[in-house]
This record gives C-alpha cells, structure tokens and sequence, in this order.
C-alpha cells in the first residue's frame, strides 16, 4: 500500500465560463464539476487509476470536509481521514476558451491537539501488516495555517526510522526542514528549487549541482520536474536526464502529481532509475495530453512510454548511455 | 407574517482577494464569507434585519441546500424548505480593490414533481391562520431550470384568489405572464422593463407611460427602480417619484432587494404611498451605503429617510405636491 499524506486537502470547483472572465463583471458558470483535490490526493487518485492500491491520509472539516469524504468513497480510494473543527478548503477555476483563473481559499487552522491526532493516525497506518502494510509514503502540497513548516520533517522521520521510504513534494521551508530528516527522495520543480536553495537554477549543469544541494542538505535522491524540458534526476552516484521526445500540449495542472505518483510506484517496485524516471515521465506528459487536469489516460501513458528518452549525466554532460 | 418565496436559493460565497483578479492567473483568497442568498432570501433578511416578521419559501437539495438551511437556521429566519433531488446553486464573487467579479452557477433542474411538492407547501402555508397567518406574499429572483415562465403566474394567482396581496420583482417572460395573475405590485428595474416591454425606457415621461403599460397588462400597481435616480411609482389614478436628496455611493447589489422589503412591510401595514416610497428609498439608499452587499444599518436607513423627497406626478410632470 503506497499512504499519500495529504495535510491540506480541498474540494477543488471547476466552473466552466458560457464567456469569457474579465474582472468586474457577472458571468454565467455553463458547468460545474467538483471533485476531492489537493496535491496529495491527486496523487492518489493517479495511483489509484493506473491500478495500483493507493491510500490517503487527510484531515478533513465542516461541510466541504464532509464532501472530500464523499467524493473519495465515491472514487473508491481508501482514507484515513482525521476530523478537524476548521472548515476544509475550496479551490474554484473558472475555465473560458482562453485561459483558466484559480481563487485558492486558505485552508483551515489545525490546532496542536489536531495535530496529535493526525500523527496518532498516521503512526497508527505505519503500523499496519499484512495487506495492508505501508510500502511508501508519500507527503505531498502545502501545510494549512496552524501547522509549521517542521511538519514535513516530523512525517518523514516517523517513516522513515521504520524503514518505510518517504517522497516528499514541497518547497520552502517546508522542503529545506524535512531534509535534516533524510527522506529517500524530493522532487522540487525548477522555481522550487532556487527558492527553497535561494539561488538561480538556469543550466542542466546548474540543475544537476542543485541537486546535488539537495543530496548534500540530507535527501537521498532528488528528482527535479523542468516543464516540458522533462527532468534531471540526481542519486549518490549518478544523474539521469528524461524527456518525452513527443511534444505535448494541453494542461500541465496535475503533471507534477502523475510524476510523483509514478515515481512512488517505481519505488515501491523497487525499479531501477532509468525505468522509474521513463514511467514517470510518461505519466507527466499523459496528464499534459488529459483535457481534464489532474486526469490521465492509462492508454496514452503507455504509448507515450516508448518515446521516452532517458539518457545517464556526468558532470553535467549526457554521457552517451541512452536507455 | 411576510412569506418570502426563493425558488432559485444560493450559497453565496464572498472572496476578499490579496491581489487584484488578473484573468488567467492564480489569486490566494484572503477571507471568505458564506450565507444565504438568493433574491428571495435577501429581501427575508432585510425584513429580518429591520425587525419584520418575515418567513422564507424555498426548495434545497444537496450539501449546498444544506448550507443554505444552516445559514437560514443560524440567522434565525423562519423558513419551510422543500426537499431537492438537485444542488442548491452557488456564486462565487472574487472582491479586490478595484471591482467583484461574479461567477453565477447554474440553479438545479426542479422537475414536475418537485414544482407539486413546492406548490403543496405554498398553499399550506397561505392556509396558515393566527399569528402565523401570510399577510403578503413577495415573488423575487430567477426561475431555476425546470420551472417555465408561468411559475409566477401560478404563485401570483393562488394568492391573489385568496386575498393575499403578491410583490413581483421579476423580469422578462416571467413577469409578463405573472402581470395576467393581477399581482398587487410590481418592482422592475429600469432595464427590466425595457426588455419585459421590449420598449426604450429613458425620459421620467417614459418611465411612468411604461408603468402605466404594466398596469394595462394586468399590475394593480407599479415601482420602477432607477438606480441612484430614485423610482417612479404608478398606481390606478396617480403617479410619485422618490429619490433620496442625499447622494449615497457604495455598492448597489442588494438596493433592489431592500426596496422590495420596504414595500412589502409598508403594503402589509397599509402605509399611504408616499410614506411607503420614502421608506423605500431611505432603505435602498442605507443598502447601497452598507460594506456589505446586501447587508443594511438600521439607524442608516433612519437618518436616511428624512432626507428622501417624493413628489406626485401628473402626465410626466411634478404636480407640485411635496411630501
């Protein structure tokens, strides 16, 4: 069972537009879809579509609390989910042919008590045999307000002192705390890292060497997302570029989330990098191509699989071996 | 009793943004607010607000309906709420410095059967005898989908057959049909009649030829609003104006709901008409005044109801008499 902590999650509202946004005026939502969301959900709910047995564990309060609740039994994605006195949050994205504007509500303020009761239930879901035995942890999004940023790291070494491995997908301070804690990988994005490191990210070279930061600040791996410029992957001894030779467009809402997902699942698997990074990719672009973001064809990752290309770095060079 | 009838209810939720809305982009929500909305419900607020006694009818459905009788219940408005398969509709208005950006959704589809159940609790509570006996009935908002035009006609017409005086404040096909009915009053606003008559509606000579019109068509009385002009009321012999002597700005949304509100009171009071239009315009004017959209200080609309002028017309000119 791969556990996706989702500490902030929401109900995330799409409305499409009959016309076009413009500030200031009314306008009439032609359609409305609602679903459970939040990073580490999406995660989940990626796993969870592509097959394999994917749980969460989320806080969750007042009435769009109670619908997160709804639409994960709705999906069938299993849950741990913890009862807060605050009020879950919303994300409403009205959609017009042109564009797609997001209002983000704050999330609720968890209470140290709170808190307790979260980490009670997450080391209850660590503890757990049989089937039901956590292979991986996922920690995935932002913290809601009344959790400080050394939550990330309290998480992890909860898991990993049990030898469970931990990726974590943060940044900030957030991200910067939880690598004292030694999780087995991070995957920042190119902006995440040079804020979470303070400095300019440009170059392969320089993403490698920020990478190697992130390996030196306590992570054991670090996978960095650059767009459509695929990723670098960087491990104690070797980096790896991946990219899809296929150009795909469409929406890259979501494609952070199938990357972490595949990469939890490669993990679990205990696939070689290469292949791991290849599947990851994969899953990226298929979410990409996906009309609906956060969406995913299984079909289409297949196919855009073969495309793939991974090829080994050293010192910041391809180094001839392509896979 | 004031029976408030809200066939296409809401949860409006109010977005403070930090930053101004830029189409396309992502914007953090600073603070939300959430109640009861809907024209219907506002104008029960309203009456509430100024310590009427005023009953809201209205159809719920889903977790949104549920908000809406939560919110009913915690401003302490008598409501009978008739159960919907569908969801209750929100809006969503994202405020920053400069403007409020409205994302209407779609009301729920009421089908026949529901329309019955609606019709079954409207006759019942026009039944209702002592103190929780209807006094007046005011018709206000949207039809939601499945409702046709003639809804209102309906509403109006089993009223009216027993008595009970019906406020219409409705536009186009809706309010055309709904004047066959004979309502008591009805409250267009300056474009509302333009589109209901298909007609221009500029001059004061205009306005009162088209309240006039409206009376032909079946009205007993008219009110039409003019925004910061005031309005122009039109009864069988005899035409006001009223307008406020002191300039009010602020936000407009929610004016028209408290002038029905005060018509409905003065009306079920038996008020003369001059008395009810400058309570009319002096709540009007202290819901344009107010932060809050729709929102209303008491002791505003008191200080404010000195200083409204109303003058009778004859053929389109002041008749001279100021009260």
């Amino acid at each position: 069972m791969l556990l996706s902590v989702c500490l902030n999650p929401a109900v995330d509202i799409t409305y499409r537009l009959a016309t076009s946004l413009v500030a200031g005026d009314s306008h009439r939502v032609a359609s409305v879809s609602e679903r459970a969301g939040g990073k580490g959900v999406n995660v989940a709910r990626v796993l969870h579509r592509l097959g394999a047995r994917a749980e969460v564990l989320a806080p969750v309060g007042g009435a769009n609390g109670r619908t997160v609740r709804t639409a994960l039994a709705a999906t069938g994605i299993a849950a741990t989910l913890v009862d807060l006195r605050g009020e879950t949050r919303r994300t409403v994205t009205a959609v017009d042919d042109a564009s797609a504007t997001v209002l983000n509500e704050p999330g609720p303020v968890v209470s140290p008590d709170e808190l307790a009761d979260l980490i009670r239930a997450y080391r209850g879901r660590l503890d757990g045999t049989g089937s039901d035995r956590v292979e991986l942890v996922v920690l995935s999004g932002s913290l809601p307000p009344g959790l400080g940023p050394a939550t990330y790291r309290t998480f992890t070494e909860i898991a990993e002192k049990q030898g469970i491995p931990v990726i974590v997908d943060a940044e900030g301070p957030a991200l910067q705390l939880c690598l004292e804690a030694r999780p087995y990988l991070v995957k920042p994005n190119l902006s995440e890292v040079a804020r979470t490191l303070g400095e300019p990210v440009g170059t392969r070279t320089e993403i490698v060497a920020s990478g190697r930061r992130l390996l030196g600040l306590g992570a054991q791996n670090a996978v960095i997302s650059c767009g459509s410029d695929g990723l670098i992957a960087v491990t104690d001894d070797r980096a790896w570029r991946a990219v899809s030779s296929e150009v795909v467009s469409g929406n890259p809402t979501g494609a952070g989330d199938a990357l972490v997902a595949a990469l939890a699942l490669g993990t679990a698997r205990g696939e070689p990098w290469p292949q791991l990074l290849r599947t990851g990719v994969a899953w990226s672009a298929a979410a990409v191509a996906s009309p609906l973001a956060g969406e995913l064809d299984p079909s289409e990752a297949d196919r855009l699989h073969a495309g793939v290309i991974v090829e080994e770095w050293e010192d910041g060079h391809a180094a001839g071996s392509r896979s």
